[in-house]
């Protein structure tokens, strides 16, 4: 059987679960994910096994310490993701959630409610942890799962899930509704992300290149975890030591994450109070400037941004700096580079904190905090399966409910047209 | 300039309109659509001739009565589109609309506010009125949108679309909000719909090679207005009359719209009190009827069923015909050959209402009524783009609020993370 055709028997498979999964009580789910947590545990011996595999493998590559580091797995780790998955249990949910109804003036009752999606198809990149979690979000959500991860953790990942599966069959869930697909072979991908009528929607989750390469080349639905070109605009009017606080934080807290700043936007009359401040904070913190004619000004040893510095997503400790002669310049320069997914106003001023929030396009638009927020955790879902940066279904960080659709229920008693 | 660049140009401009648009109030949205539908009549005869043209050309090329009379528009029709304009005027604003909150315990508030998509493609063929319909839902939901209907009707698209432009600019509406694509050119579909950061969702609407033609093609995400393959199970225990009304509503009422049934499955039990009645009501009103061989025992002149029938959306008065042996064969026929859209049960068991509502993954799962119901305007929302088959954003019928998204206005005092 080739690639295409093995995908496509998975899914099928685990569309077979899917009617049955999607009718399981809260009770049974969170009892399957309590045993799949303590399965990870049970066999913690053979998933480490599997891992020092893949690090082996890795090593041998030439893979970067921060790739490897990503890619370890430690008893404590274990313990971490066990103990994510019982989280998970304990969150509401989010499956049959009455949304909204109404009855019709010819008594016909119309119920809108939560159903799970039904098979989700996630494909990622790198790190192991990511298998166990999205099959915690989709077992409690009610949803059938099919896996395709990177070739250099497959080992890991291969062990874990048949870990999780088998152990969330002993405690009542449908056979074959966690599917993990075992091969190295990219073609799978393409197999995947065509399945129309099995598969019901595909995240992807990892490097800029492979979400591109799913969003382009799927026919299947496709939520977009996309490019963070976060920015941090500096009111004229904004408390300075609040302003030069938050964008540090924004950059400097954690570069690697997709909803840290990669942009710091100056108001021209505040540039000569705040800038010196801010500069010298970041150079303390080893971050590298990149600026435009007037930022430099402030410093003649920052470079001069190019054009494509504005639209870079720079995942580690560079900053491009703009001095704007005013809010809507600012406001212009997100709408020309930014991504949709975070943006920030300091300011003090009541009406620029207003005409700021509704005039960005993004998922999540700030004021007088640090654009780091944006997190599942952060907002209080308690989990997060990734940030969307597009507009249809999920926007901002997804949890639970966002695995979900729902259908209308229409009861009658013999209504006709 | 060449097709794609035209309709790139026309896709930014609509896209620069976007931001204003998004923020009109809605007694500025209101009156825009008043004005616009107080041109449609006093350009009554500009609209007329151009129609009048598109029908000309449609005979010419030897185009279907029925095609002509989708074409068609005339001064009654032409009111009935503007009245729809004033209907869609005095819906509730679905933007602004604070959906969700919270106050984290580091003090920062978070509101989960609707806003509009942004810029949406409509890909639609043959009624002009569709021209108008779009254009009022957009407006009214604060979206922009960029127009590609059918060849046969462009004459009579082109001057609906600028008659609403002109009338919406003077009346306060962004110039550039309204993109009407003028060519017969089939590659516009394909620049329209790998806009990728310009246009935010695509719909098409039409026929079925036209959406499976998008839905592969299109890299921007889309919402799929899908077949309906709709069914409806009569159980042993059904009230026989309202089972025959039902069924033959569900057929017969309008076979052309896709919440028409096309498959009757009928339980055996019942079979005998059930068929004569329904087979000699479906002949009367001149319906084919194609069944398996358990049905045909009822009448030898029934056609038998080929394997392709039960997938066929018939869109006239040809019907399936099955008798099953349970509710369950019911169930699992209606999982295979079902498109998700409309399916409903007879039945007066409790139980059996309960599992088949539970059970059916669809759009719109009925109890004792007619799956004719599916439609925005019966269900209350009182406009609608398109019945949504796929699960993603929007499932069912999709009026104003399915052509919003939301952002998360984040408002703090300092806060870091």
């Amino acid at each position: 059987m080739g690639v295409q055709e093995t995908v496509r028997e998975q899914a099928l498979e685990a569309k077979y679960a899917e009617i049955d999964l999607a009718l399981l009580s809260d009770q049974i789910k969170n009892k399957i994910l309590f045993a799949m947590a303590d399965a990870l545990i049970i066999e913690q011996g053979r998933i480490l096994n599997a891992n020092a595999l893949d690090m082996k493998l890795g090593r041998e590559k030439g893979m970067r310490g921060s790739f490897l580091d990503r890619l370890l797995l430690t008893d404590v780790r274990l313990e971490a993701i066990a103990d994510g998955l019982r989280k998970v249990a304990q969150l509401p949910n989010p499956v049959g959630q009455i949304v909204d109804g109404r009855t019709l003036p010819n008594g016909l009752t119309i119920t809108k409610v939560k159903v799970p999606l039904g098979l989700i198809g996630i494909i990622y990149e790198a790190r192991p942890n990511v298998t166990a979690d999205a099959i915690g979000l989709c077992i409690k959500s009610g949803n059938a799962v099919i896996l395709k991860g990177g070739s250099e953790a497959i080992n890991s990942n291969k062990v874990i899930s048949d870990v999780l599966a088998v152990a969330g069959e002993h405690a009542g869930m449908p056979k074959g509704a966690i599917q993990f697909i075992n091969t190295a072979d990219r073609t799978a991908v393409d197999a995947l992300i065509t399945l129309n009528g099995l598969v019901d929607v595909v995240i992807p989750r990892g490097s800029a290149g492979l979400i591109q390469m799913v969003v382009k080349n799927s026919t299947v639905p496709v939520i977009e975890t996309g490019a963070g070109v976060c920015h941090t605009y500096v009111d004229f009017s904004a408390n300075v030591d609040m302003a030069v606080a938050i964008a540090f934080n924004a950059k400097v807290s954690r570069p690697s994450t997709c909803n840290a700043m990669e942009t710091l936007l100056v108001h021209k009359d505040i540039a000569e109070k705040f800038m010196p401040l801010m500069l010298a904070k970041y150079k303390q913190a080893g971050v590298i400037i990149i600026g435009d004619d007037g930022s430099r000004k402030y410093d003649d040893k920052i470079d001069a941004a190019t054009e494509s510095a504005w639209g870079t997503e720079y995942g580690d400790l560079h900053v491009n700096v703009k001095i704007v002669n005013s809010m809507e310049e600012a406001i212009e320069h997100i709408r020309k580079y930014g991504t949709g997914h975070s943006e920030a106003i300091v300011t003090e001023n009541y009406a620029n904190a207003r005409r700021f929030q509704a005039a960005i396009d993004a998922a999540a638009v700030y004021v007088n905090a640090s654009t780091r927020f944006t997190d599942g955790f952060e907002f209080g879902f308690g989990a997060e399966i990734g940030i969307s940066t597009q507009k249809l279904h999920a926007r901002g960080p997804m949890g639970l409910p966002e695995l979900t659709t729902f259908k209308y229920l229409i009861n009658g008693n013999g209504q006709i047209r």
